[in-house]
């Protein structure tokens, strides 16, 4: 009989790119064997204080949990990764824990029971808006590309631009970042993996001391509403195969539940020996947009209908240890 | 200091919908609210012989596990689940594995070898396409809907169609299932949770005895290239919690990782008594258009903008024990 065990492990090595050349034929290379070709010069180093260290306690099997997150750059929400900066210098989370898993939605830690006082130095209301307005010259480029929608084919990196569930807007990758795009303001997406900051009703309640990820489709509706701060560029499995929780909302009923996080860190504030250092493709070469092009199109003989296009969140940019 | 412990969890309870008389003003409804009160009339009861139940081995805690799986209906994927029905009677899965595990993609589920032969009663080739052509009183009257975007805040049901990723098609639920729909086919949609047919580089190489499910942002490359045959209604944390493979594609590289499947029958073989059974909310009716409607636009006091729209993913169909 056929061996259907690789089944689906054929589709996730075997996307190709169609040679553009009519002959010969040129052999096709699958989205990782693209960003394994790229040059030393198509990663960016990301500086080891926008890298949040989360090392967790060690699981049933005495492994080391660790989790690294690398924080947004400007213009977004540098009101809170200011707060999250002083947060863990001062050592604030160690031994809070992680208090939520919902399937499909996200995990969410900090002080459980929200006693704890902030460090003074906090800010405890951050006048960032959750998005920030597009510039006149950006908005004037943008104004023929909302209604663009079946796009990720192009070659040059200024064509990539994504159809977007939110009326009126596309997405595109600007700075290693997911971006939604309107005429009159632009935010990161809440894609798989992306760090937002918890809050209560009021917008400007959220210290950046209660954070959550993503573990399941993106939730778009929290665009725009909670300030999106960072990404989880390693050890997500760590956060997203937890047991969920089973009291409303996935929250552990039993504290006992909970995972304790040992220390949350800025890799900058680690001995030099033992900052993790991790680099992210840039979005703004050619290597990327062939990438991109190839996660859209799928063209290797496995597949009889390549889609044609893709939602930004199925696009992740890709990330590697330094070299 | 605030309780930012409940930030989040306010998300997803407060949804509400607007009015629509300017006064006075009625007290809008979350869209679990609208579910809960949906009269009993729209709720569709599932056939025993839809339901698919994997009891997996206990695990650590010695807790049972048990996923549940609804089949598909026509026009889809029909000669794929003859097989699958074949294979539950067959008793073929029964101390069988899940395999692999690969974060932000899929669990997936079958003989781990390929070596244990097919019932042979079963059809090794599937003549279904993966898709179905689309009828021509459909076709023509998708025709103006293509370019449609900003939707999902429609209150009658024919109006609510989804903007799509897919080029030249939109979303839309048929029958209690997401369906994708061009010119010239429809198909139903990868969206976490789906169930769909493992197989190797031939289109008809899947038989059904190799299952993944989907356990992230929906992979919609794979839409009408794999069958699906169904989705996972309950006990999908069983799944979507277990650790991650670290072999290749999130295969588990040690035999032992793998998870036993003691059992699968559909639910019309097990004794009467012991049979699971559920409803899923009728798409074709006012109730499931106000809660998709609410899922798209969330107009409670948290949000400071709703979005407008949703991907058809983030409208999951709501599913309940029967009464």
């Amino acid at each position: 009989m056929k061996r259907a065990t690789k089944s689906i492990a054929l589709l996730a090595s075997a996307f190709v790119l169609l040679a553009a050349a009519p002959s010969p034929v040129v052999p096709a290379l699958a989205p990782s064997e693209i960003v394994d070709a790229a040059p030393a010069s198509d990663w960016v180093n990301i500086a080891a204080d926008e890298l949040l260290v989360m090392d967790l306690a060690p699981d049933a099997g005495k492994q080391a949990r660790r989790v690294v997150i690398q924080l947004m750059p400007a213009p977004f929400s540098q009101g809170w990764i200011a707060n999250i900066r002083k947060l863990a210098a001062a050592h604030w989370w160690d031994g809070t824990s992680i208090n939520r898993v919902q399937d499909n939605y996200v995990v969410q830690w900090g002080e459980a029971d929200g006693k704890k006082p902030l460090p003074p130095a906090l800010a405890t209301t951050s006048q960032d808006d959750y998005s920030v307005a597009t510039a006149k010259t950006e908005s004037s480029a943008l104004a023929d590309e909302i209604n663009f929608r079946n796009v990720g084919t192009a070659s040059s990196t200024e064509a990539i631009i994504y159809p977007d569930v939110y009326p009126g807007s596309v997405a595109r990758f600007q700075n290693g970042w997911p971006i939604a795009q309107g005429i009159d303001a632009k935010w990161p997406v809440h894609c798989y993996g992306m760090v937002g900051v918890g809050r209560d009703m009021p917008p400007d309640s959220g210290s950046g001391a209660e954070l959550y990820t993503v573990i399941g489709q993106a939730p778009r509706h929290l665009d725009r509403n909670i300030a999106l701060v960072g990404r989880v560029i390693s050890g997500i499995e760590n956060l997203s195969s937890l047991p969920r929780g089973t009291g409303p909302l996935g929250f552990y009923e039993n504290p006992e539940q909970r995972v304790v996080i040992k220390a949350i860190r800025l890799a900058s504030e680690l001995p030099a020996g033992q900052r993790p250092r991790f680099q992210y493709l840039s979005t703004e070469n050619a290597t990327f947009a062939r990438y991109a092009d190839a996660r859209a199109n799928r063209r290797d003989p496995f597949f009889i209908h390549p889609a044609g296009s893709a939602d930004i969140c199925n696009v992740p940019v890709p990330i590697r240890k330094a070299p």
